[in-house]
């Protein structure tokens, strides 16, 4: 299957995935509208749910239906777009653009920007705790999630990148970035679907080491695409990772060491998937085409 | 029992408490070191710990034992830390002092003090899920305190306060913005604490009752001190709130009105507790002690 197919194929899933999110994020009277405004003007820009998709996925290749997945793959969304806001912020990497629009901050302030970030922080929670199939579900996800996105996930991640601004460039300390900024979420989406599926320890171990491969390799070609592309194709400012001193592969190791290593990790992703045939040829694709899309 | 004896209980468990909050907020490798202190800092700085206290003394009359409502305590008061810090930052009530101290965005930098509340946030739901006895109790306490913390509790109630700031005085938004900014998260320390003890219903909402009428007394009380107390006695700014053009029950309705309202919240939290007779009288001291507190 081509990467045209699959890029089909995450559009149809967007299009089904979107009105779930929209819902939640229209729920129920709020006490500030402005803020509802802000946290769907960054959790509803179009983008290809990459993480949502693995969640559903993984549980379908596991045993468990979409309305089982749901939850965990609404909450994946919400944090994605908490750690975009935030990453996005003047005290941060002071972006303007994010997928061809203005940044969050741009359009609501700043002291907006960080509550609609934190609002969506809460949210994926809430839905986790209250959604879940059962509250053995509901705790697992918590847990899962919670440290997919704290200390010694993407905030822990995001911290060592604002530190790293400063500090000499190191290849060690652009892997440490990578793996809790990036690929620790995308690990997660992947335990998310597993912990729906009731899978067992094999199972999880083999969808947790495809995930954090996909995470690793899906950030280095972010990497590569910033260092090569030009801001048109991508939606947001580029070549700014490189001018502002940030810690990249690129920048580490040089294009051609950078581009070898995306595809030792999708080696590492496939293998991963041996145990379960043909069945796991949605997740391949997935892989595939993280790596080789150009924007 | 007088208000001194509370005040010296209050101390005593703060000192009971707080080696577990260091415990928790030393665990494990970090990603990123920097992040750890800027987290530490802020929820450290010595406090009454009065949310965590509540949990655990509305635990303690419903049958719940301090180490089965702990998680609760320790997550309750990283969520207050996470609002402190946010709150204080430059984009939104720009302070400089929190309880005698420079603010986290004072000594850290505004993006690690926004990345340092987000990790206290993320850590009180992880606390949660992975701390609470049984994952009934884990799911339970995940949605009430993601409700309390998200767009319906402090966060909307922040950005209501945000906006609050270019609208004209009004006694019914002040109300609004109390309640979600202030109470509810008081409500929900006693919620969790009930949560843990697996109250029936009545129980449920009687506690429920007491604590939002305390966290209403409270943040009025706050009010009351800000517009008459000066900040030596406070360690933080005073006056602050009524220059910014804050919405305040003072502004809106003068002081001796104000006065009266803490008053009728502080009968009806008590009238709350009734049904506990002298079983609860823990938890009458404490709301009279936050009502007739000097700082």
């Amino acid at each position: 299957m081509d990467d045209k197919t699959v890029g089909d194929r995450l559009a149809a899933w967007a299009r089904e995935f979107d009105p779930h999110l929209e819902a939640l994020l229209s729920e129920s009277p709020q006490v500030s509208e402005r803020l509802s405004e802000a946290m769907r003007y960054s959790a509803l820009l179009p983008g290809k749910r990459v993480r949502p998709y693995l969640v559903t996925e993984v549980g379908s290749l596991l045993g468990a239906a979409p309305a089982d997945t749901r939850p965990a793959a609404l909450a994946i969304e919400c944090v994605h777009a908490f750690s975009l806001i935030h990453d996005d912020l003047p005290a941060m990497d002071d972006d303007d653009l994010r997928r061809g629009k203005p940044t969050n901050h741009k359009v609501f302030g700043e002291g907006m920007a960080v509550l609609a970030g934190d609002g969506l922080l809460a949210l994926a929670f809430e839905v986790l705790a209250t959604q879940a199939r059962s509250p053995q579900v509901a705790a697992g996800w918590v847990a899962e999630l919670a440290e997919a996105t704290g200390r010694q996930g993407i905030i822990g991640g995001q911290a060592a990148d604002l530190q790293g601004e400063t500090q000499p460039l190191d290849a060690e300390l652009v892997g440490r970035i990578h793996r809790s900024k990036t690929a620790r979420l995308i690990q997660s989406a992947c335990r998310l679907g597993a912990i729906a599926a009731g899978a067992s320890a094999e199972d999880y171990r083999a969808v947790s080491d495809y995930g954090l491969q996909v995470g690793l390799a899906f950030q280095m070609a972010d990497d590569l695409l910033d260092a090569t592309s030009n801001s048109e194709a991508l939606g947001k400012q580029t070549a700014k990772d490189t001018d502002s001193g940030k810690q990249t592969y690129v920048r580490a190791l040089g294009v051609e060491r950078a581009r070898d290593l995306v595809r030792d990790k999708l080696d590492l992703a496939l293998e991963a998937l041996a145990r379960f045939g043909a069945r796991a040829d949605n997740l391949r694709d997935l892989a595939r085409f993280v790596v080789e899309r150009d924007h």
